[in-house]
């Protein structure tokens, strides 16, 4: 058994100590990151929180403490009390590299088996290891980083929108599972045997109902559940900060929640963001980066060239105009030479997005080269060039087809040359952008009918009400992504708040009234008793730590994460119970069917 | 439908206008708390979260305004724009009383229906219907007040927390069941179909692993979920602010959670709470108090009488000697005359706490009665009157039984004396008390085995471990409790470090080697890799939230609670969901049998 401290108290954290230091005694506490006896002198590298101290013990210095020091191990969990000396040998690259402590006692608080993984930077063991050892793979400085980082945001994120006067107000875990939208994670109830809490996708409604409430201006740090089944980067539970403002429109919500990134970015990474941030409507970003978070760290924006070869004798170009598609190009700068092989995987890549193909000119020096060439006018691809505004040494690139698998697949393309052609290598880079006017419905052409862009509550836009009942698709939404360096950090509106409208955009959404007030009949019901005008937002809190921490696994800022089966190596979790617990909820377990 | 912003911003909130600021023009948006019209001026107050504002409307001031103003009604969302001047008539018990809005326009924003409840201070409606319109609850100036004062309390929590170095880290809530304790929500696995996740009880688990991990300073304001019955004040889900700290004895924890509470209530209350709080041995409240959670705003001590009447010749008192059991007292003073009808119904009272009977002397100026005086020897008497320090006018009430019987009834009678004397009238005084030195374990008769009494995790008292083998009994564990006014705001414990040492108490509770390791198997894992002497405390913040709002009544402080039988009124949770998605989950649900 290790020894108790029985009175012993820490009075210095070994990563602060300095030269100031020198001359004085500490007591400091961690763990041994290693241990070299040199004969008759040891010197242990201690780790806490804060950093590593070299302590030495010597024979002369005090040999009851070099006896006992002679028996630790990495890992170990020590306390020693010295003197903090100059050291002989600095270590310029340490911050304590200056000093050591010379050891007068050590106490062996708790000894340790050899850990399954390194506790060191930039491991690169096995992901479940790591996860079963997920206490171990916490003790490594760069683990320990993210979570100091990931602490000090929260307290920013709070300090900033309670000085802008919101309130923190907790809303329900245990709430009604309301099937639009993912898949809920479900509670079965004992009381009530047969029948299920869900818990929350979203604080979404409740924080709705804070409004018709009169709370005026609301925040909270929301743990928040869906159970889909997990892409890279998706977690079962997951965070984000919600916020909810009465008596506002679009403007309003934009202006505070830039006044918070801002700050964001100053305090934890001292990034100065510019505000205003600039808006693009949902149809620019489309058309210019075939994408509605687009990536605006680089251009190559997407060009319509449908005019400039609306005559061409090419049966594929003729086939885009025909189906009221389009024919689009991008611009790759100085990549004329790209070779065939390139070329060909480009094509390829463009395939997965449905393109039929790609077509590409070569504005070389001393030629035009293109297979495409032949189909087309001295005069056209003088006019494709021209409209591109490609310059000697530049590659065009071509897709015709329906505008969606147009855009959609120079959009990809774009973010692949990116990729390729390493223009991103500079991620201190924040390139934000406000995605605006949204379409308030798309059509599923499965179910045939309209379903919400965002979520069920979102206002249309004022001039765009009179076209809900002849032209739904054509409704904009009061909606808004803020997006960053081409990931969505975070989206919101303004909610509808009338209950007349909101019953009409169940209805075109295809739900029966009754349907509409089975499920949310408790919003509506608020909504005939003054609900105020209200708007608001959502930012992912995870992702905006993993953008402050510079890593792009949501697993490494979540301490304790799932696996990608939604499982916990570490705490074996989910797991069997008692069937008596189940009969209590009104619930067994079924043989499951494939 | 209402009319729509359409750019007017609100300049002003309703409450905080003055006098300073009569002859500016300002926009302020609310609801209407009641409308009078007096034929040429109408007169709305109106209401939003920082108070109210009287509003007038006239036909001279704008005419439109007016005959707009005649339409509104209670709980109409209107938003106004005009001049601040001074009122004719002021209301000195209003911060606004001074002034009025001479409204030029008004747009009214959304209309009401009647309201099922009045929005006023100190409602006494059925609380069912309060629950099922809890937005309308929530507009109620006293319940704004109390959210305002939660979201205030968790900053200075925080903030308080975050400047001592502790880390906010959440912990999952998606976990796995350990039946030791109270019943868990549960939640089923779509992944793993027959298998559940468990809603965490506290994160007192992973609380310890962050410490393993190196954390040093932890906290989290973390929603914590239990499956019980609910009794008066507990709810499904609650929330606790959990604190846990490395390299740590008692003295420590106790040290930064009574900064805590000093700062609490300073910023909140503007209380000064006297620090070292005093601290009290469990086995002293016990004897003086009868209570491991003693109010200590009154005196009535328990004392015991054993040593003066161990000789008396009355059966009562000599049962209570032959089994090793007690004869106690509590002095009430000036009480002496009584009635008999209310002595009866002490006596009834204590039976509920398997007393037998309460014997009394009363303390009069002329004589001394009391139905035992016969049983007892004058000096005896005399002795007693002596022990319990009773003067003329006093009332002595005794109980005689197992000491366990004893200190329960006198420890109850004490708090309803109180009561029924009215001696807690003063709901301005916070009396703090640690209780310390806990028993370790508790002999549970039914089960025929020890049980942990606060978690198998506590820290026994160095100097008692060595009778963890010969009498478990008798060990004190490093556990405190923080008491204030007689309720438990909060309790923690130093935690066992050491694997050996938590198995032996896994041993000592009964749980076989295997069971121990199938159910805390990772952080004995844990344990083995250099773990840190730990320990914390959790409080309870939705009952600190009650002190500090003074209520009673849990369902005030938190937004959207459940009634008695775990169920929302207003969200109708829990409620039936698709047999679908049941079947994917590997669940059923059977018929329930009672």
């Amino acid at each position: 058994m290790g020894e108790a401290l029985l009175g012993l108290k820490r009075s210095a954290m070994c990563g602060e100590l300095r030269e100031s230091n020198i001359g004085s005694n500490f007591t400091v506490m961690g763990w041994v990151q290693r241990k070299r006896n040199l004969g008759g002198l040891i010197f242990v590298d201690l780790r806490d929180r804060t950093g590593i101290l070299q302590v030495v013990f010597g024979e002369e210095i005090n040999k009851e403490a070099f006896e006992k020091a002679d028996n630790v191990r990495s890992e170990y969990c020590i306390a020693v009390t010295g003197e903090i000396v100059l050291r002989e040998s600095p270590n310029p690259n340490m911050p304590t590299g200056m000093i050591e402590l010379k050891g007068h006692n050590i106490k062996i608080l708790s000894e340790s088996e050899t850990p399954p993984i390194y506790i060191k930077e930039n491991l690169d063991a096995a992901e479940n290891i790591r996860l079963k050892y997920r206490y171990l793979d916490l003790r490594r400085p760069d683990m320990q980083k993210i979570f100091i980082t990931r602490s000090k945001t929260a307290k920013v994120v709070r300090d900033y929108l309670s000085d802008n006067g919101f309130l923190e107000v907790d809303t329900p875990t245990l709430t009604k599972s309301t099937p639009e939208g993912a898949r809920d994670y479900l509670v079965p109830s004992r009381n009530y045997p047969g029948m299920f809490y869900a818990l929350p996708q979203s604080p979404q409604i409740f924080k709705q109902l804070l409004m018709v409430s009169g709370f005026d201006k609301y925040f909270q740090i929301a743990k928040c559940y869906r159970d889909e089944d997990l892409r890279a980067n998706r977690q079962p539970e997951f965070t984000q900060v919600d916020i909810e403002m009465s008596f506002v429109e679009v403007d309003d919500v934009i202006a505070v929640n830039e006044g918070l990134i801002k700050k964001v970015f100053k305090e934890i990474l001292d990034v100065d963001v510019e505000t205003p941030i600039k808006r693009m409507p949902y149809k620019e970003a489309m058309e210019k980066y075939g994408s509605d978070k687009p990536d605006l760290r680089f251009g190559m924006e997407i060009v319509d060239i449908s005019n400039e070869v609306k005559n061409a004798d090419f049966k594929v170009f003729k086939d885009a105009i025909e189906i009221k598609g389009s024919i689009r190009a991008i611009k790759v700068e100085n990549c004329a030479n790209m070779g065939r092989k390139d070329l060909d995987r480009l094509g390829e890549f463009v395939k997965t997005y449905k393109a039929k193909g790609l077509a590409w000119i070569a504005v070389k020096e001393e030629e035009i080269k293109s297979p495409i060439a032949k189909f087309l006018t001295e005069e056209e691809l003088k006019n494709i060039i021209e409209k591109v505004d490609a310059k000697q040494g530049d590659l065009i690139l071509i897709v015709a087809d329906s505008n969606k698998v147009v855009l959609q697949s120079l959009g990809a393309l774009r973010l692949e040359l990116a990729k390729k052609l390493e223009l991103l290598k500079d991620n201190t880079e924040f390139n934000f952008v406000w995605i605006t006017e949204f379409p308030l419905l798309s059509y599923n052409e499965e179910e045939n009918r309209y379903q919400a862009e965002h979520h069920p509550f979102t206002m249309p836009m004022d001039e765009d009400i009179e076209f809900l009942d002849t032209d739904p698709g054509k409704v904009r939404a009061k909606a808004y992504d803020i997006v960053l360096n081409g990931e969505e950090l975070g989206g919101g509106s303004i909610r509808i708040h009338d209950s007349k409208l909101q019953e009409k955009m169940f209805n075109v959404l295809g739900f029966t009234k009754e349907k509409a007030w089975e499920r949310f009949g408790f919003l509506l019901e608020a909504f005939k008793f003054g609900p105020p005008p209200h708007g608001g937002l959502a930012f992912g809190f995870d992702r905006l730590i993993m953008f402050l921490a510079g890593t792009d696994n949501i697993k490494d800022v979540i301490a304790f994460p799932k696996n990608q089966n939604a499982y916990d190596p570490m705490s074996e979790a989910p797991n069997v119970v008692d069937d008596v617990q189940l009969k209590e909820l009104g619930i067994a377990k079924i043989s499951h069917q494939e």
